[in-house]
């Protein structure tokens, strides 16, 4: 495992951080499990109580955390930041030793980088790219002409459409289907999907394209477990999608976007750069940047937050009506 | 490619179109990159603007678009319609060369049809049907007993349990689960799932089954990524399911129903011919046919818009009400 | 098929009967085609009027509803009751003659228990350890070091990541994948999934899990199709998970707790023993236990119910606001 100082993670967790920033830190745990030299997290105020006994050696707290303990990664989404940090922990653990297993079956014409790893049962079809150090595990089809990139992990059975392509340092988990509308007839001018470097993709994520409708994921975006991205959705660099969203054909996120579980992009809206999107919206209309949205319809979360108050002080609204009405017959 | 005409393509979306029928049609593109002989579409009315500069030959557009562009297919859903027409073009371009991998796997009394294609690490197991110019994708799974039609196309690990039928010219996409409920112990008499013929499904969909709950999916029905299909349940002909969709067990939707994204069916609800449901939308009760529906739980859709409108409506209550109470106690 | 009295039935479906518990089941079947011997049931009320006609041996049968038939199961849920009465009927049909494929690929180091059966592109790598008569179906992949308890199926394409571990008699479906965060540099201490016995897992289920936030799943859980699972949720022995749930990371699901279909249980979020979760709530708070919650926010049923009736009432609310401004303007 590597081993990052606090300001390194702050860096790549794209986080500030309070207090020692050249403290070293080797690994990621939970609050009550955490030990000397690792980061934790308190996310839920259930759990803030375990702080002080917390022998992490430094936390990721809410931005509006009033606690003494330091070092601190402030984040909007606590939980989401360490998520990302088990990654960053975990990336260079990846490696494992190269070579061709004798049960996987290439076409021709394919071009490999140097020191790729093919295990069995992967299938690389005619004209396709594989870059240097790049893994493939067991089951992994890539359709002819697809190219993937330098130290890609393509977990059992993630499959890759003909003439898509994957960047550089991605890792697509278990059971990914990249490119399932797409069928061309001959090498596009437009890859069908591509996806940038530094992606990674969660398992069973399903990305539809096609030439008409080319789908496009940005460097460095984060996708959950069983997310929907319809054919020709642009997704912009650094976003974070959580488990079960649906992006809609031609629906676009601008850069570091966050969309929260379950959420459905309707086909052609856009989300502006930075905007977050709370669990279970339905973004219907355009989202401007920099925004907090939820609801079915989205809407600013203070508006929705407002309407959810509103609605359960029906039951009061009803009573004072009544006294009105009994005020208004007596007189 | 194919060539259609205009009057063609309208006839296979079942939508009506203005203007020259006969003019033709070899491919699909979206509004801002769509050449000379191409179709597009306009769902969004942030898009209409660029109907002006539009190069394509003809439009999918909403049935109330005030536009004097010409041809034009009218269409209440014009981004589905998009999606078919792009399944059309890509049909018949997914031809490729038959033969039986040597790295395939094929148990005994098999029935295979004309020119089928089995590619590597595919598996048929004893008494399948594999109809005539069929294409299993590597990794592929039939089970023992299950029938597939002719000029079908299974995807990588697409997975067939024991005894369910597949019809004619069906596609089904990367990692599809048809039948994970089933296991009978010998012949069934009732298929545990069954598709009709010219059925599309996305990527990753679990449809279950099992003799004792069989579960049918009518002809020319299209199917979006991730979505489940329970146990029992009863798809009509020419459905229409958009990705993320639950489809609770016995179920019923009759001919031509529309869902859009993240709908859950409740079990052994039966959603009327042609009706429409929103995304998101819970769906508790039967619903009538030729109905639009929305809304957790769902409702007639003109109902749920004037729920959402009279909760946006409620701060002026509280003012309203308020300033009733002033007048009152001053009086 | 195995055959049951309605007692043993009762008593393996953890739900109350009443009439003649020494009744013989042999098999299930929907209301309108169950024979005698078979046990059937009814959840919608439409269908309490195929009661009379109906000759299922059993009815499972919500716990309110007035009829006589007898004998009945009582439940809360008659679809779902059903739905594990129908797994009872079929676990004992599921066994296949054992022995390895010669197209399977094993590791070194591995420990075999007796009887296993691994089929054609399964994959076991070094240091797993497989116990008696399990099955691996074509293309499973069992990660280094990962322990598959006795009597164990995985289906096809099932992914599991190294270390991870399995219990007896547990069935995972088609395309399941378990671990998909973890990548252990060495043997770990904390498994990062831990399945206990008796679980079955729908198709293309996502479960995540690492060293440092392992994920827990009791014994006798039953989860449907597309469930997503984050990394470090722990859920309680006997829980039912319809279908694309998602369990954030960290949440704890307490023992025999039940949640619909669509479902957001949100990260750190504990839901207390036997309480249930109704279709598509999102649950941001802890949920005591032997609760029943509902909605976005989740909250007491009957409390969501009473906020959707009186969102029902509010244009009445406005007209009555309206005749007291008017008595107010005419006084």
């Amino acid at each position: 495992m590597p081993i990052f100082t606090l300001q390194e993670l702050s860096e790549k967790l794209n986080e500030s951080f309070e207090g020692d920033g050249a403290i070293q830190i080797k690994g990621v745990a939970p609050i009550d499990s955490a030990r000397e030299g690792e980061l934790s997290f308190v996310a839920n105020p259930k759990y803030v109580s375990l702080i002080s006994a917390c022998k992490a050696s430094a936390l990721i707290a809410p931005k509006d955390l009033d606690t003494n303990f330091r070092p601190l990664i402030r984040s909007a989404n606590p939980y989401l930041t360490f998520t990302k940090a088990l990654t960053l922990f975990h990336e260079s653990a990846r490696r494992i030793s190269g070579g061709f297993h004798p049960a996987s079956v290439l076409g021709e014409n394919i071009r490999f980088g140097k020191d790729v790893t093919v295990m069995a049962h992967a299938i690389v079809e005619d004209n396709a790219v594989i870059g240097d150090r790049t893994i493939l595990y067991p089951g992994v089809f890539v359709g002819r002409g697809a190219v993937i990139g330098e130290d890609v992990t393509l977990y059992p059975n993630v499959a890759i459409y003909p003439e898509c392509s994957i960047g550089d340092r991605s890792i697509l988990h278990a059971g990914c289907r990249i490119g399932s509308e797409t069928e061309s007839p001959a090498p596009c001018k437009s890859r069908p999907v591509e996806l940038e470097n530094d992606i990674e993709l969660g398992a069973n994520v399903a990305a539809s394209g096609a030439p008409e409708a080319p789908t496009r994921i940005g460097e460095g975006t984060k996708i959950d477990n069983l997310v929907q991205i319809a054919a020709g959705a642009r997704i912009g660099p650094h976003c974070i999608i959580v488990s079960q969203v649906a992006i809609g054909g031609f629906a676009v996120l601008e850069e570091r976007v966050t969309i929260a579980g379950q959420v459905v992009i309707s086909p052609g809206v856009t989300v502006g750069a930075r905007s977050r999107i709370g669990a279970k919206s339905v973004v219907m209309e355009n989202v401007p940047p920099d925004s907090d949205y939820w609801g079915i319809p989205a809407q600013p979360i203070h508006q929705e937050m407002r309407l959810k108050a509103n609605i359960n002080r029906l039951p009061k609204i009803f009573d004072r009506i009544r006294s009105l009405e009994e005020s208004a017959s007596e007189s």
